[in-house]
């Protein structure tokens, strides 16, 4: 059965997109840390991020870079975290979260809720910075 | 001044190194979230990972990668987590931590204490994998 990232980059469920190219796509994570928080995943489905063959793993890494620097210019932080763990959905996933200090990657903690408007602003500020 | 991970790279300071290459130098962490806790630097000092220049950046996490399946043949784990913070040394490391479950990559949580010896044990066997 496709991932719920597959449904999403198929566009059978809706996201807050910010980028896409041939082979990666990012997105804003409903369940954020902080604003900003953005997912960027291979349009592939493969589970394990280190499972990746390198030509795409370092695509994926290549464009986080693009998006995390992006993220950066929007948000007043420190600088972007990026962490994946993996244990949530089955399509490898870097997380790239606005950070000011260590507990702003702390996946344990309460997610923010935003409005619907709210994410709509924060991925059109996004992608006016990419 | 030299950051402490320059002067580990050096020498100056001991580590408990996994690998190295021309670019590229991987040590266990002293304060680990799990055993195998793994530290993944480049040889020159660079703060901020998003401003790695895009070859070293690619070598940095071709490298991990190659680390992280050696770890992950070493330690019984479902996957080997990876996180970027930066808030401690003012040198870019990648974090790799062998994971069962998301606390374990949890910052905030209290760190293993390991003997000399427990360290030495687990960066050879690490290294048997490589």
């Amino acid at each position: 059965m496709a991932s719920i990232f597959s449904k999403i980059i198929a566009g059978e469920i809706p996201c807050y997109k910010i980028a896409e190219n041939e082979n990666c796509f990012a997105f804003l994570d409903i369940n954020p840390l902080n604003e900003g928080h953005t997912l960027v995943v291979p349009k592939t489905e493969i589970d394990y991020l280190f499972d990746i063959d390198d030509p795409l793993y370092n695509e994926l890494f290549l464009f986080s870079k693009k998006i995390a620097t992006a993220i950066k210019n929007t948000f007043k932080c420190e600088r972007i975290g990026m962490a994946v763990l993996g244990f949530d959905v089955n399509h490898a996933h870097i997380h790239l979260v606005p950070m000011n200090k260590v507990s702003d990657l702390d996946f344990s903690k309460e997610k923010l809720k935003l409005t619907q408007e709210q994410f709509q602003r924060i991925a059109e500020q996004i992608k006016i910075n990419l």
